[in-house]
């Protein structure tokens, strides 16, 4: 740290991303992206022509995404806000509704960049663990008395709530705004886009870079109540107007157009995931049932933290946490079927060469 | 506002973008964009092979746009650090660098959204007002005991400090950072980015949005001590590691390697820039000298903000401030000479009229 920084950063422990090493090709399953390129209507839609006009500002309300996104998700115009990424929409939600007199109330296993945002801004926090089993004390989470974000399905144990008990959430906080980040939703959880009529408290975040294969180019958003939206509006106006660059745009409509595709992708996810839980089970492994397009593994005999150094030395990358109660496991996002099997294979050869 | 928006926000005033309207077409000379698309260059890097690796999260270091941009600016790659436009890098300055206990020092009469961030963070500022002749006072500059935001050429007056003013107001603020932000430095004015080495307060932030075409793509970059820079990308990896996706990095890399597209649509600008100057001048109208791409230009017999409205009702959009001091100008970008004699004649035709 300079000498110029303010103090008040000073004892600021920032978010760390999934490591993306340069050294060698890896099968890379450790940052839940999508195996699939973009549609080929993303890939026509950004095209010359679109390029040629970057010498021209977006448009800092993204009239025309958000009205496709408001005719695809059957919501009003006034009900959407885009992001760069879904990061900069919980920044915006961190940075609205929370502050000094108003506390974050999140899990303690959860989307790493909560406690990072909490902190960067000075919010007070309170952290809920979850469940011996990893499941959410959902009952904790009633009158929370502080801003709520819960992660559904859960990162990184892909773990999800129905839509019935997070109506007991909304129901129990009404003098307080409830974030429900959908990152992973549409990998076999129910979304709870519909609710943000009924309950004006409701923000529903979701991205586009697992689904809708998109992580490289920036693309997350939110729904919610008119009034939310004006909030967070307010203080996308005051960071950073034309946050969505002109490309992101055109894809985010082409994407919107070609739906079935990233449907379609959604789907074979879930199979590969199936196949991948049957392999490692059958290895012995205990896999949370997982509703994102990752699952969380751990083994009783091998080391968790062991069998990931021993996995990326043989160039297959996943994720591990050295965090209590989790780091005897891996977060293996779901590729591939060529990848998985690559990933099977290997975990036989560290065992094998482990029992010798 | 709804009754969840924490009261710390309650009396925030976000930056008003330049209007964007769309009832019809303009000759927009409203928002300092470039005329001239992107170089070639980038136009084929941004294609269907990059586009089709956008599931696949961009490099949160930028690692080869960093390494070009030292290489053609000739500094390391530490004394760099991108950002989603020089917006996010002034925001970055602010939040680091300011805070309850140091002040942001800019003038009255400067980029509006200094005065945005620092309201957005509580930030107590100290205004100083621009000279008669709307230069800048640099003696108020000297030991300002806060952080110091300089606009260099300043917006909207074009006008520019010298490279030795700059260095007497680093002299005078060794224990404060200075922020020279040089969004129109292109346009005739001169850098100080070979000022890092000397001193390591000094950050200089450059934008892609101007002389470089990109302003609908969203890029922006800072130069300065390594330390200063690791202290930003502490805040960067807190609020949006990912923020720079993969094309613009392409786009970036590609525009380093056409420079010379970049420097001959300068040259271009400063010429219909000269040209405009003496249409106008020979119209009786006072415009300050500008070094930016842009020029700032009063008459003493007609009214600022009718003429704005009066460009606008004849399809010619240029910036009008409803500010103090500033009026009775107006903001013209430097666009193409057939833009500038749509213009020229447009403002003589309302002249004509009013005359009669």
């Amino acid at each position: 740290m300079s000498r110029y920084l303010n103090s008040f950063h000073k004892n600021l422990l920032p978010y760390t991303p999934g490591e993306q090493p340069v050294d060698m090709q890896y099968v890379k399953l450790n940052t839940n992206e999508s195996p699939f390129p973009p549609s080929d209507k993303v890939i026509h839609a950004v095209n010359a022509a679109e390029i040629s006009k970057l010498n021209l500002y977006s448009d800092p309300e993204c009239t025309n995404l958000v009205k496709r996104f408001a005719s695809l998700y059957n919501v009003k115009t006034e009900n959407i806000l885009f992001g760069n990424g879904s990061d900069e929409i919980l920044q915006y939600c961190f940075y609205s509704f929370c502050g000094e007199d108003k506390k974050a109330v999140f899990a303690d296993i959860t989307y790493g960049f909560y406690s990072v945002f909490a902190d960067l801004f000075h919010i007070p926090v309170e952290i809920i663990p979850l469940n011996d089993d990893y499941t959410l004390p959902t009952d904790k989470f009633k009158n929370a008395n502080g801003t709520v974000f819960i992660a559904n399905p859960n990162a990184p144990t892909g773990l999800a709530l129905t839509k019935n008990e997070i109506i007991e959430i909304l129901e129990s906080n009404k003098d307080d705004v409830v974030v429900i980040d959908e990152a992973y939703v549409d990998f076999g959880a129910e979304s709870v886009v519909d609710l943000i009529d009924t309950y004006n408290n409701l923000i529903v975040v979701q991205t586009f870079s697992k689904s809708r294969s998109y992580a490289g180019g920036r693309l997350g958003m939110c729904f919610a109540d008119k009034e939310l939206i004006n909030d967070m509006k307010m203080i996308k106006y005051s960071l950073n107007p034309y946050n969505i660059d002109r490309l992101s745009m055109a894809a985010g409509i082409a994407a919107a157009d070609d739906d079935a595709y990233y449907k379609k992708n959604a789907a074979v996810i879930i199979q590969n995931r199936q196949w991948l839980t049957n392999e490692l089970t059958a290895l012995g492994f205990n896999i949370l049932p997982s509703c994102a397009n990752f699952i969380f593994a751990e083994h009783p005999q091998y080391d968790g933290k062991e069998l990931y150094l021993q996995l990326k030395e043989r160039g297959v990358l996943v994720r591990h946490f050295d965090k209590d109660r989790i780091c005897n496991f891996n977060r293996i996002t779901i590729g591939t079927m060529d990848q998985l099997q690559i990933l099977v294979d290997t975990i036989k050869a560290i065992f094998k060469e482990q029992d010798n």
